[in-house]
């Protein structure tokens, strides 16, 4: 049995205790012969999952009572493993989301980390920049590289601390985020724990 | 006489006490036979308007002492006017400087609105909405539209305000930004008070 978080860029999977990722793009989801139980925000692999029998939609599953319509699966899986606290989902795009006494108050969508270094650069040559994660975040910026990182980074964190609330750090950019939350906890399975706590409530598996 | 910045998107123009855009693709600088005093952080536009003999590059009177080798003129002749407080250049980039006692402090770049509007829409067709700027700030979101309204906007204004200082918004998108600074004072002419201080200061024209 395998479980399977399937993103826009790529297919997450948890082997027992081993994971892995495979390239959305490339990846023939058909070509795994286990039970797979999934959940996917990726629209285009949502059509051809449903065709899978041996692949099971954890959504059906899924209390969606707290939460709102239109919110990604990996964003409301992720957040009922939390109490108290925020979570940061840095994929494609940076997902933040505060749990609060076990329910979801709300959360926004920050653009991802490589998203970003093209929109500067597309803006203008002159910020083609890669992002520095190293900078000073009390100090106001007086070179371009810096310029953009903390139009960035420091916004984002500004606005996460005035929760003060613990942090969760999940998705394949959490370890560069970690170094400008370094109080955070990271935990890139997150969403795999989020899927377990559903098929045991459901009595799935 | 005329007064010209010229950014990446549009040649802005002051005639006495008109100002007009043109739009940087398609615009002719040797169309305007006037002395033109202007600045430019446009690369191509740069090229061309060096050999024109009535168009006069005021960045040649500038004091950069106080500012960093890559930061735009326009920023720079922007900062010239203010002896404390911010300055948000709400353009295709969101530019935001601090002055005090009337010396840069330091400032940082934003993505502009459109640019943002883009970056979403490329992470995902889930999330491509325009931004509402009518947003409650003091309440995190629960649909897609304010959840990304949120990221752009709550962000950036979580930084400005921590600043505690006076806010002054200018560039194409001003109006847009003073629905989440209603505290700002909107001067999109802020650019030309610079360049006639330059003017003054250098005895040009």
């Amino acid at each position: 049995m395998l479980l399977c978080d399937v993103g826009n860029t790529s297919y997450h999977f948890l082997d027992g205790v081993e994971d892995y990722k495979r390239e959305a793009n490339s990846f023939d989801p058909s070509s795994v012969k286990e039970k797979v139980y999934y959940i996917c925000v990726n629209p285009h692999a949502k059509i051809i999952l449903q065709e899978l029998e041996n692949w099971i939609d954890l959504s059906w599953h899924v209390d969606m009572k707290n939460y709102y319509e239109t919110m990604g699966i990996d964003r409301i899986v992720a957040c009922g493993t939390l109490e108290n606290g925020i979570i940061i989902d840095a994929g494609s795009a940076v997902t933040v989301d505060i749990v609060k006494d076990g329910v979801f108050e709300g959360g926004f969508i920050y653009a991802g980390l490589r998203a970003m270094q093209q929109t500067y650069k597309n803006i203008s040559p002159a910020l083609d920049y890669s992002f520095n994660f190293e900078l000073d975040l009390d100090k106001m910026p007086k070179n371009s590289q810096d310029a953009i990182s903390y139009g960035y980074l420091k916004t984002l964190y500004c606005e996460v601390m005035s929760h003060q609330m613990d942090i969760v750090l999940t998705g394949g950019d959490a370890k560069e985020f970690a170094k400008i939350f370094p109080h955070a906890k990271i935990d890139e399975r997150v969403i795999f724990e989020g899927m377990k706590k559903i098929m045991k409530k459901a009595n799935v598996c």
